[in-house]
């Protein structure tokens, strides 16, 4: 019989999402978000993501930096849509013999990312896993992007250049537990620079990239000597190790990189590569795979 | 250092929920879903739930019948709003060593739940996690309920009959996997009967009822006589199993049971205590808590 680690993550997605009614949500799997509209003035966006102990963090982590964690990737996600986040739903699945101070740190930390950003906490439910086993805490949120402004990773095409925000590599030194996700940078590149398709960087270049060139029908090629390291990281590092929550896009040559540098002049843009047609260009391995 | 087994899981919400902003969504922690009021005709609700390995389903239990179960709780709870599903998010976190056909199982399931009950699949996450640990389904999702009819389980009054529908007791023999979610029940009661508080019983009466009574500043007298048993159940029992999902709620005396039995012929609906002023009628213990 054959397991989950033998297909991988994104082929395992392909097989599952065939089994359920997805309605008219057609944005949702294999985008950063659902995107849901329901007549009012904004597109709703939903998103549900997991952290779990032993993957996403160790049981030693602090726990303040785990709950920023927590609720900062799917704001993440909804920065990469042009979006924000709005109201989030937690669920705990933990050992009977978690301290209490320990979810209470989590909370904190989640209460300090939520308030940050805008958003807020409208249910959570707790459970208990079986002894020795990992915990286990999942995410869910609802936000909200303009009519008109949502950007999905399917729009790209061949000629437009390839952006990247920040440096890379290196997240498990300590960034992945305390980065700050791209949401004003996320929302000015949508406003302002008409990009084709965006999504955020959770498993890194060498896995995200070609998910979202795939999704636009198209190949690229990754300008290796223009990937920004993040400080003592190799490029293999930068490309492969995933957690960076830096946000990449597409749009036609042109941009006015300038502006940029005005808005944000802390944040470094790079042009690190272009989308060509689909079957040329390079392939990528590495970056991170769930059941790889 | 206390841990969640010292303090249950009722009192460690309560802990929980003032570390975080909750927002307008004040209808949220304590009741069966969060909701929210986004200007629209319909009130937006909102929930999320978690199914873990070894607590809410055995290994060996039949997939597609977990997956029925994972949505089928949450639509409970939108009907015990008074409301509907509509957009679902799931969360998946197994073993690499998991086989693919369970999980497609699982998949096929929640479809059949979804498409029954009119609701879809927006987004999915998968997850790894350590080989030896409990696989854990978080499932979230958004529904709605028509302005003005949502039924909350805190405007119960003293006087107020307590109501339950079908047969309690003896879900593990089964039922837990397989019970239809209330939807239509809970509608007709929301639309014809008034109710001044609704909650669907999944941790049992003995867990549940004090819980709908607390949140609408009461007391409550059970008439243990009159519980509707399940065959083979004794009174204990059907007060203490859990995960019947039927429906309990308050309302004015002089309901039109009449009415009832004409459009629901198959499913019982029995008056099974009332409410009382607040620091006056019974206690209960039992009934499932995750952390006791």
């Amino acid at each position: 019989m054959k397991t989950l680690a033998d297909i991988g993550e994104d082929a395992l997605i392909e097989r599952l999402v065939r089994l359920v009614p997805t309605g008219d949500a057609a944005e949702g799997p294999g985008d950063d978000c659902a995107v849901v509209d329901d007549g009012g003035e904004r597109l709703r966006l939903l998103k549900t993501d997991a952290l779990v102990e032993g993957v996403h963090f160790v049981a030693e982590a602090e726990p303040r930096s785990v709950g920023w964690k927590a609720v900062a990737r799917v704001i993440s996600d909804f920065a990469a849509m042009g979006g924000v986040g709005e109201q989030f739903l937690v669920t705990v699945a933990l050992p009977g013999s978690m301290e209490i101070a320990w979810i209470e740190g989590f909370y904190e930390g989640m209460g300090e990312c939520l308030v940050k950003y805008g958003a807020v906490l409208a249910g959570g439910e707790t459970s208990r896993v079986p002894e020795g086993s990992a915990a286990v805490i999942s995410v869910a949120a609802t936000g909200s992007v303009e009519r008109g402004k949502a950007v999905l990773r399917s729009g790209g095409k061949p000629g437009d250049e390839l952006w990247g925000t920040g440096r890379l590599g290196g997240s498990l030194a300590g960034k992945h537990l305390t980065f700050s996700p791209r949401v004003a940078e996320g929302r000015w590149i949508a406003e302002k620079l008409q990009p084709t398709a965006m999504m955020d960087l959770s498993d890194g270049v060498a896995k995200d990239l070609p998910r979202l060139a795939k999704a636009s029908a198209c190949g690229f090629v990754l300008d290796r000597a223009a990937i920004p390291c993040a400080e003592g990281c190799s490029v293999g590092q930068a490309i492969a190790d995933g957690e960076d929550f830096e946000l990449i896009f597409s749009a036609p040559p042109g941009i006015p990189v300038a502006d940029w540098k005005e808005q944000f002049p802390d944040l470094e843009l790079t042009r690190i590569g272009k989308l060509v047609p689909q079957g040329e260009g390079e392939d990528l391995s590495g970056g991170w795979d769930h059941f790889g």
